[in-house]
């Protein structure tokens, strides 16, 4: 056989490879400054308490623990979400990881052409997955002044209109963005939700961050403004450990029915064992009591992180000041090219993500995306101070 | 919000819900005898080397046991599966179930009115997973007479390129095939890829129950005989424990590489933990051990369904003679409809899938599906005598 007569879908043609992906191909990340990835922190994972919890789920439940299972996920760990959120436990489908989530939102919303509108830049793996069902994505950067970023909103919906087009949904990350690090004012937020309903479309607001706030209040979620035409989606993967791939979806039960039964084809089911041990996690406190201390960890990396900066950038870089989440995003003097300049980073030992590869447009040359919670404090320190001094003789 | 105006993809029309997870909603499965579902038996899970596997698994990788992984799996999960399965480990992905091995290879394979043949009867799952990409799905019945067997393909592979379309895939079940709990012989598989190599089309091979054979000897498997051609999908489910949700695909690496890049935007990677666990279980040799115990109490229950129906089944009643599996299909007289069966059924306390289902061509309303791994072998005795007088009653 000529495997190259294979024909493949056409939905195959628009597959992105993610080139943070292919960079842990490349690379062992433990044997070079990676500020790329969104890893939290191995010293975050509670091995103890983890394996005291597997051993209680076993006693507890015996072989159900390791049997199939409902498709919306197992009823103890749909009402430990629902209760943690303040939501009926109908608006709670648990994912298998909160990837899942937006792959399955854009399956059952998206045909090839309609529009998904998302910030400029925006997660990459959700990007991969609009591409991948050939959505039509339009990036909208974000704007201080309240006014001109509704504008360049409206300016947008005015044009997909139109062309004929018609959005599906806006996809937002409003607690410290991937990979900006900001977030969204309850204001921004008010207005987005208050243009979804004026030209009628739904939101996706992706909250994988939202509880690793090192300052500031709380700011209300975009589904809690208006529940019915925000899907929520949640993960396990920065507040417990991203091995067990759990997240969950929250939404009007018409719109949670296409993704459950969606999901009976794309997996049947959750994974059993793990949601049990995350419900037990869970209701038992511990997670939150963990999550205390990835907090305070976290916050030392990140004030760690934007000292080195201030210290050893040379002038003409920027950066954000987030007040919570993995991520700070670089800005180089305009002609910089952050992916030419990769091979060289690596080479030297010190690897980021390429801020272009986060905008839909295109744009973002000279940006880069810095993670802050994978490395200990020592290398953070190291690491900077490669990364400045290349990038001293580089912009020079 | 009217959600009533929520516009939803062109696929979400063809998404089917599937009855057997309608039935688990509607009841539970301790609570009536039960030969829905394709549970294995609780009994099988090995509580206790599962345990000590899972701390073995902490002390071993620490923090890397719970962090994001390689989308392919880890690489001492597919290393064992390489080498249990004799193949080169780069032509080794491993799934989030092997539900999602079927899922991902219709979405990079099959474009909407592409036509999928498969045996008639099939796969429920797989079934939905294709309608849901608005495959065009044939189902062909099997024929004992190989030529006839053969015929029956052509005659339909002409009539789908006198309509301009197009075979994307054969999907097939060669052991103990769910529902009919029938295997093809190894010139039925020879026939089978001749023909796709004929016709240039690729087949799926799903393979769940392969391992447990009760009697016979082992058969090649198709993969075994066109490895580029064929893509071979295996499962820890049925040989280990569905909990874990983890199964294997094994082809050509350039469709891997597909396969690959289409789920690292579905869920990034599979579950890291659980993966750790399957791979010691499967390189310690307990996998092994415990397959054993659960094939010798299968065989037992198989063997005990056979006689029970022999005795207790009217007159006008056939069933099939599994060799291994899980299943056993039963028809009954022309005219019974064991849909509209149903109802009466699970009113009086028994549970079964209606054959028609199975059917991509509406056909079989005269057929059920019987499990007989999941219950005891005191249940499953009282339930086919309640079963059985209930046919009699409907059927005199």
């Amino acid at each position: 056989m000529n495997i190259y007569s294979v024909k493949f879908s056409e939905d195959v043609g628009s597959f992105f490879r993610s080139p943070v992906r292919e960079i842990f191909k490349r690379v062992d990340l433990n044997s070079i400054y990676s500020f790329a990835g969104g890893y939290p922190s191995a010293e975050t994972f509670p091995l103890e308490d983890i394996r005291a919890t597997m051993s209680e789920v076993i006693d507890k439940y015996g072989g159900k623990a390791f049997q199939y299972g409902a498709t919306q996920g197992v009823p103890e760990l749909r009402e430990a979400v629902a209760s943690r959120y303040g939501v009926p436990v109908e608006r709670v489908q648990i994912t298998s990881s909160s990837q899942q989530g937006i792959d399955v939102c854009t399956r059952v919303l998206v045909n090839p052409g309609d529009v998904i509108l998302t910030s400029n830049p925006s997660y990459l793996g959700a990007l991969q997955s609009f591409r991948s069902y050939r959505a039509d994505i339009r990036g909208i950067a974000h704007n201080d002044d309240l006014d001109a970023f509704r504008d360049g909103y409206e300016n947008v919906i005015a044009q997909v209109k139109a062309e004929g087009k018609t959005v599906k949904f806006l996809y937002m990350i409003p607690d410290f963005q991937n990979p900006s690090g900001e977030s969204l004012t309850l204001e921004e937020r008010k207005m987005l939700v208050s243009l979804a309903r004026k030209h009628d479309f739904l939101i996706v607001e992706d909250s994988p961050y939202r509880e690793l706030r090192y300052e500031g209040s709380h700011i209300q979620t975009m589904y809690s403004l208006d529940p019915d035409r925000v899907i929520h989606l949640g993960s396990f993967s920065k507040i417990f450990a991203p091995g067990f791939r759990l997240g969950w979806a929250l939404a009007h039960p018409d719109i949670l029915d296409k993704i459950y039964v969606c999901k009976q084809s794309l997996d049947l089911c959750p994974p059993i064992f793990d949601q049990y041990v995350a419900a037990e996690f869970l209701s038992s406190g511990q997670l939150d009591a963990n999550l205390q201390k990835s907090i305070a960890l976290y916050k030392g990396k990140r004030d760690l992180l934007l000292s080195l900066l201030e210290e050893h950038m040379p002038d003409g870089v920027r950066w954000t000041h987030p007040e919570g989440g993995l991520f700070l995003f670089l800005t180089l003097p305009e002609g910089f090219d952050s992916v030419r300049f990769y091979d060289t980073a690596l080479d030297a030992g010190v690897a980021y993500v390429a801020g272009e590869f986060f905008h839909p447009d295109g744009s973002g040359k000279n940006t880069m995306r810095l993670n802050f919670s994978f490395m200990s404090p020592e290398r953070i320190r190291e690491g900077i101070k490669l990364l400045a001094e290349l990038l001293s003789n580089a912009i020079c």
